[in-house]
């Protein structure tokens, strides 16, 4: 029976349609179940109704014909209860309901169960029978259990299909069609869509027919022919390290490129109509399959070889393609099934108009990533139908996470005017920068920035950042194939801390696991969010963890504005190891005759057991930073960036602000500096919290900075403090939210953060 | 680059043995890096001397015969720093020492990278040239990123490997050889090893040669015709309820069955001399891969079918093997690599001495029930060369999470003493049945159960339970293919209504996700833990909800002993919208005419937020049960199924108990029950400190209660309170736990719990 409920699943989600979809559901139920009557009905969001979709055993010429009121028949009991109903002689129901034209009459026996995905009622599934028989357990059991498994799946159908209303003319809502994510990075995108795949995955190419295979086929071989030149190379270029041997790889390399089986193969499936990325795939993935599957070791490893071969190609066809080149021509507006960072990085930024991912949510890197930059983007819009966008005119709107198809004049004149103010905002900004983040009533607040690259540097002083708060050093971990040497990594530090100097610049220690791996030091884990990650892992890996320190101090010579924080510390014996690293390294340094000072040594805390135990992990360093995103998730054990529970992830949870509280309350005073370096400190409702609370340093992405200042600046730290002992004695985030707006917009600041015009909900 | 990387850590993983794992590093190292000289050294962990193993380049005959003391030479130098030494001329530096016998003396540069595994010095990998140049900075990674990744190779290499000492004689060590796992299940077992594999996985078979092809081969016959006679029943089985179309699936797979190429094909491979269930396996496994290739999704169907007869196939082989017979025919050590709570279901309990699973923890399922069913169990034990202890003699210490191979006369008497006084201490809880769980003050503390099986029920109440504290209902929805309808739910928990009545039982909503998973509704996600579990799903899901409440309601009619507990609490709305949801259940089946009142509800305290919205959680139901697995876990981001940061899990951990004290100073005014049913409850030591801090239930496996019950009775409500008062001050989990050791000794308790004669360390 597994077997049976996971065949009709996987037939459901492949098929290419919702009525495609349904009218899978309703022949395999009927047969399955041996049933004479098997329909659906769904629920049609403008009327409430429920609408005969599709059926097997009543008339089909009543498919999407038919309709009952939601309090009407069976069909609305079963919706209305929630629950199952399961009849040996229907007619005889005080809420029967007759519908007409269906041919129903002859059938006595009804099990009808609904169909509830995420809360909500979406239709019902029956099966009906002449004979009076009521249906047994197991008949009953196996309705409900398929109905749980498809609801995730018709709901999708639906919501791709871009249906809103089921029985509605599809002509006239094709318009303005909108579909919910969630806000990734403020603003507003009017554009045309992209649509981006992963570089290079070899995996996720679609099958996809051409018309012109010519074309095809010289893309390919272009493809090859410059992969080629890149193996000649790189042979030449590292021919002075490896021996003839090792050299000898290369060649085989080239062999395999030469053969003209594999090529031959590819281009005949080309001149049979299939694209050239396609085409590799299949031969590739073919070949590699026979190659696994053979004993011999030297023969598997050829599979790899073979494997790193196709993705190179296709890099080049995705790079090299003509298509591509026309396809970042104007600004755009990015669409991906997952956008990443390193995607990002592929894109001229100057043609980016925003960003739209499928998969992921507001926390994800690529989200932080477009906050730092000021890029509009929304993510986890999960029933977005991506595939069909490219070139497709959209409207993104950052502010509410949500995408709009085919927009109409009328709503692009709405959202232009949005982005006009925007401008103007920006400008306002500007005027900010010198200026000191200082409350009206004269309490002064510091703020950093939270930097990885290198490019932050000019950005964020331009902003006027008064320090980094927080320099993540997994770029240059995560942009080799290797790990950096100790002497790489002084170069590299040497950049942001002169580049701040003498400003004070917190250098977090490596900080991997979790959702950030090295591909050369893979860590394959259940959950890696409660798993080996940051200081779990330096600390195991002494040798890595004690070159970054090194290398962190050496770069700070003669500038002395090295601050080092400690990543995912859960208990106090971590803290006192990996001082006595520091200690060592420290020594090691001044040693070697490097001018360099005993750096100040910080802890994050993210980690729940962390804020219990604030006080005594503050007795042992100089400072405290409070990661808010990841504290949020652990507080509410939600990952944020899972979709199914995503909207649970709140940084006003009442928890999350009380576990902040509780930690200024512990160390007051302890004479240790008190930051904030998560997400929330950007973001200027929270930020007016934090500073209430006693937080005197708040770290944020570069884009955010004028914002909170503007807001700091423009109400009184009484004002703060009255805003927040109003809102701590709240019991939901959703009031703490609602709450905050009012009082900001009584304060007047609201106005300062976000264009008057509020966007369309 | 990574491609070399992965290719030579799979080489190493899939070596047959530590030799020939460095043999290959030391080989591909060399020629991916063309130097002259490679070697590895690893530390002796006798003698602390650095040892030659491995060599290409120095002489071979020394390796294995050359060694360094830990203080000498550059590969000290190496490990003493865990840094990499990088020299264009060896030989000028102050440490180098020639090592005689070598043939080292002609090489002149040096690089050595230490070999770090879970923070200890392996040893330490060195390449070297003739010429005299330093090696860049490109070399000196790459041998740091190979170290890093294939540490864990040799780790794991070295220890199951069973080589405690690299150079000393192998002989004298096979006897007594100790393997460190995690504590399951306290206990001692003496007796043989029986290794067993997941029920009909054939994924996980392994290859395997035979001597007895004709036995294999009338094996796999047998199996066969079982399969067919499984078929014709189950078709026969449900003829009345199928179509003759479905009916015809049936005829599909019987057809498969007398294909004479499938089993012709796995008879030729047993002749060659495999073992029928490799044949099996490789035979279903190819015909799959070729229908999966397909593209037409009828036949990529047959596959299913296929892979589904492989299993039924090979769970026949499994079962009806006389090997298995054989296996099973005396109480022995179960040994698996992951023990599951399903294959536990599997084996006659009468049979199982002893549980070890090679991964897992403490708190796996597997152990949870062991403890339940007091069966000594050691989880996790990583090293274990598990598949070579078939039949092989061992000792297993639950207490200190220990396995012994090839055990001395000596130490099995040792052990046996230990058995025989645990005896000794079962029968004086056999007198505790009938007395109350009171403190020598006068203090009444309830003892409940924990509960999942119906076969609980006679068990608790010989031990003396007073109730029910969790009753966990996904026993009835994981041993289905489907979820179980209203009135099956009905059955199952009137069962433990009624046998506990008029004594309460706490039934908790179902709560799948995480690490438990139904069959028919499965759940992806990266982070399980942090993801749609408990609560969320069932909220998402009214129709499960409901059906599941109003079965438990109906389930309590005459009896009113029903609580009802809602896992996974996160917010307050949640806990709203639950109590709606009951009220509307209790409504109808009151409405329906059951003889019922309204149960009272409760919230389960796991997640870190509910802890700081105790008082408002608490204002809204009846009672507060502390979780303290899960909210251990979340506290300290620590999944504790994780063997990498399992010993970080703690609930000693002094965030953990702050957090269960503020539990109870939050709700002490509200008049709600306060609980804990997490496995802390049934740990004596936490136990005590639990009731002095005020909670009035604790709830655990029946077969803790009667050592908790023996302890708070021969202890003051007054000494409890002292010990929490001098434990709370300190800083560290490991400082809590031998501060109540002590304490438990001073007031002689400690004797209780455990043997006098402690377990050999």
């Amino acid at each position: 029976m597994l077997g049976l409920l996971r065949q009709i699943t996987q037939e459901v989600t492949d098929a290419q349609s919702l009525p495609a979809a349904l009218d899978i559901i309703v022949r395999r139920v009927r047969r399955a179940m041996r049933t004479e009557v098997c329909s659906i009905y769904l629920v049609d969001n403008l009327t409430s109704e429920y609408v005969l979709m599709a059926t097997r055993g009543l008339h089909s010429t009543a498919a999407g014909s038919v309709s009952l009121k939601e309090d009407e028949g069976l069909v609305g009991l079963v919706g209305r209860r929630a629950e199952p109903v399961n009849l040996e002689n229907a007619q005889a129901h005080p809420s029967y309901c007759y519908l007409e034209g269906t041919g129903e009459e002859r059938f006595r026996s009804f099990l009808g169960v609904p169909i509830i995905h995420h809360r909500q009622i979406l239709g019902v599934l029956v099966v009906q029978h002449e004979e009076q028989r009521r249906f047994d357990e197991g008949e009953e059991a196996f309705l409900i259990t398929l109905s749980a498994q498809l609801a995730g799946v018709i709901a999708h159908a639906e919501a791709t299909g871009a249906i809103n209303s089921i029985s509605a003319d599809q002509e006239k809502m094709a318009a303005d069609v909108r579909y919910k994510g969630v806000p990734g990075s403020s603003g507003v995108a009017i554009g045309r869509g992209v649509v981006v795949f992963p570089p290079a995955d070899l995996n996720v190419i679609p099958d996809r027919t051409t018309d012109t295979p010519e074309t095809e086929i010289s893309d390919f071989y272009q493809a090859l022919e410059a992969v080629r030149t890149d193996i000649r190379l790189a042979s030449d270029r590292i021919s002075e390290h490896v021996s003839e041997d090792e050299k000898g790889l290369f060649d085989v390399y080239l062999k395999i490129l030469d053969d003209d089986s594999i090529a031959g193969e590819i281009v005949r499936k080309i001149n049979d109509g299939q694209w050239a990325q396609g085409a590799l795939r299949q031969v590739i993935q073919a070949h590699v399959k026979q190659f696994n599957a053979m004993d011999d070791s030297y023969l598997r490893e050829r599979a790899t070889d073979l494997r790193d071969l196709g993705c190179r190609i296709l890099s080049h066809l995705q790079e090299k393609g003509p298509k591509i080149k026309e396809r970042f021509s104007e600004p755009s507006i990015i669409i991906g099934e997952e956008l990443t960072a390193s995607m990002l990085g592929e894109i001229p930024i100057h043609n980016i108009k925003g960003l739209v991912s499928v998969k992921g949510s507001g926390n994800s890197h690529v989200a932080i990533l477009a906050r730092a930059m000021g890029i509009p983007t929304v993510m986890g819009v999960l029933d977005l139908p991506y595939a069909q966008l490219d070139k497709v005119e959209l409207i993104l709107d950052g502010y509410l996470g949500q995408v709009f198809t085919y927009p109409s004049d009328n709503l692009k004149e709405n959202f232009q005017q949005v982005v006009n103010e925007e401008r103007q905002l920006e400008k306002q900004y500007e005027t900010l920068k010198d200026l000191p983040c200082e409350t009206k009533d004269g309490h002064r607040l510091n703020l950093y920035v939270n930097t990885g690259l290198s490019a932050d540097i000019g950005r964020s002083l331009d902003r006027g950042a008064e320090g980094i708060g927080l320099y993540r050093t997994e770029v240059p971990f995560m942009v080799r194939d290797r790990f950096p040497t100790e002497a790489e990594q002084v170069q590299i530090y040497r950049l942001q801390l002169e580049g701040f100097a003498p400003a004070p610049v917190t250098v977090r220690t490596l900080d991997i696991g979790g959702d950030k791996a090295l591909p050369y030091f893979p860590i394959e884990e259940a959950n890696p969010f409660l798993g080996w990650r940051g200081i779990r892992v330096t600390l195991d890996h002494l040798e890595i963890f004690m070159a970054q320190i090194r290398a962190m101090i050496k770069a700070s010579a003669d500038l002395h504005n090295l601050k080092i924080m400690l990543p995912m510390i859960s208990n106090a014996a971590e803290v006192e190891e990996a001082l006595a690293l520091i200690r060592r390294a420290f020594a090691e340094v001044k040693e070697e005759g490097y001018n360099v000072k005993m750096p100040r040594v910080g802890v994050m805390i993210e980690v729940p057991a962390a804020v219990y135990q604030a006080k005594e992990l503050a007795s042992l360093v100089d400072f405290l930073s409070v990661g808010s995103n990841d504290l949020t998730q652990y507080l509410l054990a939600v990952d944020r960036n899972n979709p199914r529970v995503a909207s649970l992830y709140s940084s006003h949870h009442p928890a999350v602000l009380r576990a902040l509280y509780s930690i200024v309350d512990q160390v007051r005073d302890e004479g240790v500096g008190l930051s904030v370096c998560g997400e929330m400190a950007g973001d200027p409702m929270s930020a007016i919290l934090l500073m209430a609370m006693g937080y005197d340093v708040l770290s944020m992405s570069a884009t955010s900075l004028p914002k909170v200042k503007a807001v700091i600046r423009n109400i009184t730290m009484a004002q703060a403090q009255d805003m927040l002992s109003e809102v701590m004695e709240l019991p939901h985030a959703e009031a703490v939210t609602q709450t905050m707006t009012r009082l900001m917009r009584e304060a007047n600041v609201e106005r300062l953060i976000r264009p008057s015009k509020t966007t369309i909900e």
